[in-house]
C-alpha cells in the first residue's frame, strides 16, 4: 500500500450531521501509518483545483468533537459542477502533492465527480484510492437503504409540521389550514418523513403530496375540504416539487401571474396551494417555509443518523486502505425487528447521476400520504419517537 | 371569600408554553377549598358565550405534566373581539354557573376583555376575582419586565437563524445571502433575539430590521453590499413588520407588482428585501419563513420561560385567593449580576390595549442591530446558552 496524503472535501447541500462523515474520515485516518497529511479541501472540488487545503492534524481534538454537533459543511461546500478539462489537472494537483486517498462527501453530482477523477487516475497509472461517503437530505442516492442527512432532517420536519399542526388545532375557526412547504425537489421522500409526526389516525398532517405524484387544482382542494370538513382543521405537507396534472410547477399557472413587463411572476409552491385553496373553498390558509433549516436544524440531530454519518466517514477510510476504490459506502439494513445495518461498497459508477424516487409501495392509493411500509422504513431513521405530547380528555361540564 | 367554580381561558396566538400557564392555575388552584369546580373554557371567551367548559379536574395528573410539553392553546384558542354587549352575556353566565374565579391567559386584547368582564362584574353587584395571566411571543406587553412565550420564541429564532446562517457559510459563493422573516408585526423584539445567535463580532446574524426603524431600500442594500464585502456572506433578520422610510410595509412597493386586473399583488415582506437585494447588487438571496414555528416549536422550549409560565398560573390563583381583581400578574427583574424575577400584579385597564416597543436603547445606532443592554436583557430569558458549535481552525496547509 502506498504511503501518502489523504484529502477529504465536502459538497452539496449541507446536512445537519455532515460533520460527522468529515470527523469519521479524520479519526480513522489518525489510526493508520499509510496516511501522513489529512487535509481538508476548501470549498470541496473548487479547493483541489486552487491547492487550497486545511491541515487537519493540526485540528484541536475537541474541536473536531463538537463539530459533531455543528451544522454544515465545515470545510465550505461547492456546488461547481467539474468540468472534463479539470479532471486531468485534478489529478496533476494530486500527484504534486501526493495525495493517495481521496474521500468526498456527498450526493449523486459529487459520486460522479469521484467516480470520474478515479477513472483519470488509473488511465494514467497514477495510485490513487477514491471511495464517495453518501450525504444528501434528499434521500435520493441509489443502492443504499438510506443516505446520512436524511433521518436528521426527517426528525426536523415531522417535529416541525407537529409542532405547527398543534398550533393549527388550538386556533379552531380562527385559521384551519396550514400547509408547510418541505425540500426534495424531485424526490418525497422528506415530505413523507412528516407522516412521522401522526400517532393517531386523525393526527396531523393529513395530506402530504409529492413530487411522484402530480395533483390537480381540485384533486388538491377536494381532500383539503374533506379532511376540514371531519376533523375542523386540515394540516397539508407539499413538496417543493409539486406538479399539477399536465406536469407544470404549482406556482407558474393561473391569472395574476404576469406582471407590468409580461414576466410570468412565479409564486412559491405553496404560496400557488394557498391560492387554490382560497379560489376553491373561500378559506386563507396559513403556511410556514422552513426553508434551510430542514437541513441545519442541528438541535434535531437524529442520534441514528449522526452515528451513521461517523460511522460512513470512517468505513471510508477503511475501505481506502484495504485497496478499494471507485466505490460508495452504502448502508445495508439487516432482516429482523430491531434496527440494525450494515456497510457495503457499491460501484460510483452505478451510483452517479442516478436518483431514487419515493417508490410505489411508500405512496398511498389516494396519492395523497405514505403507506404503513414506509413509516416501518422510515421509523427507525429519525432516532427515536418524537418527544410526548399530550390533549386534554376535554370531560364536559354539563350545560344548566 | 365566596366559594365558587374556576375557570380558565387561553386567548391569542399559542405560545410553546402556553400550557404551562394553564396547568399552573389548575395545580394551586386544586390546593384551594375556595375552589369548586376547576373549568377551562373551550377556545376562550367564545366557550364562556357558548357555555363550553371542561371539566379538569377529571384529567389525569399525567396528562397534565405532559401538558407543559406540549406547545399551542391545550383548550383552544380564539380570535373573536368580544363586543359590549357580551359582557353582560359573560356575567349572566358566570352567575348561572356560580364562577367566582376567571382567569385568562393572553395579550393585550385579552388583559381589556378581562379588565371589561370585572368592571361589568363590579357594576351588577357580582362578586367575581378575575386575575389576567400574560402570554405573546410578541413581548409588547406593558408594565412588566417580559412575557411568558418570549423566551422560548426568542431561544427558537436565536437558534434558527445561527443554523441556517452556518448553512449560508459553508456555501460560500454558493449563496452567500440569507434572510430571515422574524414573527413581530408591530414590536422588534423576537427579531432583535435573533442577535443572541452571536458569538464573536463576524457571527451572524449580520443585520436585524426592526418595525421601530423604517428603512429604504437604498440604505437596507447598502448594508448588505458592505458585510458582504467584509465576510464573504451575510445573514438577515427581517421583522415582519418592516417599512420603508415612506412608512410603507416592504413588500407593497415596486414595479411587477399589478398584476393583469390591476390588483396589487403584495409580495411578503422577505421577498421583497431578496427582490431589493437582487435589484440593488445582482445577487439572488435566499430565505426562510419559519412562520408558526417560531410561537410552537415546543423541543426549544426556554427552561426559565417554561418555568415561569408556570409560576405566572399559580400567582394569579393566589392573588385571587387574597382578594385581588382587575389585576395582571407582572415580572419585575431584581437588581444583581444573578437573574432572577418577582412577581407583582398590575392594574389590567393600564395594560389593556397599550403595545410596549423595543425602546431606543436596545437599538443600535444604525437601526440594523442591537445594543449589549438589549443582549444583557434578553440573554437570561432563553434559558441558558445555545449549544456549542465549532468551526475549523483551518490552518493551510502550503503551496507547492
Amino acid at each position: 500500500m502506498v504511503k501518502g496524503n489523504l484529502v477529504v472535501g465536502q459538497s452539496g447541500g449541507p446536512t445537519a450531521v455532515i460533520n460527522n462523515s468529515l470527523v469519521g474520515v479524520i479519526h480513522q485516518a489518525m489510526a493508520s501509518d499509510q496516511i501522513e497529511g489529512i487535509w481538508g479541501m476548501a470549498h470541496g472540488i473548487q479547493g483541489m483545483l486552487q491547492e487550497e487545503f486545511y491541515d487537519l492534524r493540526r485540528e484541536a481534538p475537541l474541536t473536531l468533537e463538537i463539530l459533531r454537533n455543528t451544522p454544515a459543511s465545515a470545510l465550505g461546500t461547492v456546488r461547481y459542477r467539474v468540468k472534463e478539462e479539470d479532471y486531468a489537472r485534478l489529478v496533476e494537483v494530486m500527484k504534486k502533492y501526493n495525495v493517495r486517498y481521496f474521500f468526498y462527501i456527498g450526493g449523486n453530482d459529487s459520486m460522479d465527480t469521484t467516480h470520474k477523477i478515479d477513472t483519470v487516475a488509473k488511465s494514467v497509472g497514477y495510485e490513487l484510492y477514491c471511495i464517495g461517503v453518501p450525504k444528501t437530505i434528499d434521500n435520493d442516492l441509489v443502492l443504499t437503504d438510506h443516505c446520512p442527512g436524511y433521518g436528521s432532517a426527517a426528525r426536523f420536519v415531522a417535529s416541525a409540521i407537529r409542532n405547527t399542526a398543534f398550533d393549527t388545532e388550538a386556533m379552531g375557526d380562527s385559521g384551519p389550514i396550514k400547509l408547510m412547504e418541505i425540500m426534495g425537489r424531485n424526490a418525497g421522500w422528506l415530505t413523507a418523513a412528516a407522516a412521522l409526526a401522526r400517532a393517531h389516525e386523525e393526527d396531523a398532517p393529513h395530506l402530504l403530496y409529492f413530487p411522484e405524484r402530480p395533483v390537480s387544482e381540485e384533486k388538491l382542494a377536494a381532500d383539503v375540504e374533506q379532511v376540514y370538513n371531519r376533523y375542523g382543521y386540515c394540516v397539508v405537507g407539499v413538496s417543493e416539487g409539486l406538479r399539477n396534472e399536465k406536469g407544470e410547477d404549482f406556482g407558474t399557472a393561473g391569472p395574476g401571474d404576469v406582471d407590468a413587463f409580461g414576466h410570468r411572476a412565479k409564486l412559491g409552491v405553496v404560496e400557488a396551494v394557498a391560492e387554490v385553496i382560497r379560489k376553491h373553498l373561500g378559506i386563507r390558509a396559513r403556511f410556514d417555509k422552513p426553508g434551510y433549516l430542514q437541513r441545519s436544524f442541528a438541535e434535531l440531530q437524529s442520534p441514528v443518523d449522526r452515528d451513521e454519518a461517523y460511522q460512513a466517514g470512517g468505513e471510508a477510510v477503511r475501505a481506502a486502505l484495504r485497496g478499494e476504490t471507485g466505490k460508495m459506502v452504502a448502508f445495508v439494513r439487516m432482516p429482523g425487528p430491531v434496527y440494525t445495518v450494515d456497510m457495503k461498497l457499491v460501484p460510483l459508477e452505478e451510483v452517479a447521476n442516478r436518483e431514487r424516487h419515493l417508490p410505489d409501495e411508500y405512496i398511498n392509493a389516494e396519492g395523497n400520504g405514505v403507506t404503513p411500509a414506509f413509516l416501518d422504513y422510515a421509523r427507525p431513521l429519525i432516532g427515536g419517537p418524537l418527544p410526548l405530547y399530550a390533549r386534554l380528555s376535554k370531560y364536559m361540564v354539563p350545560k344548566r
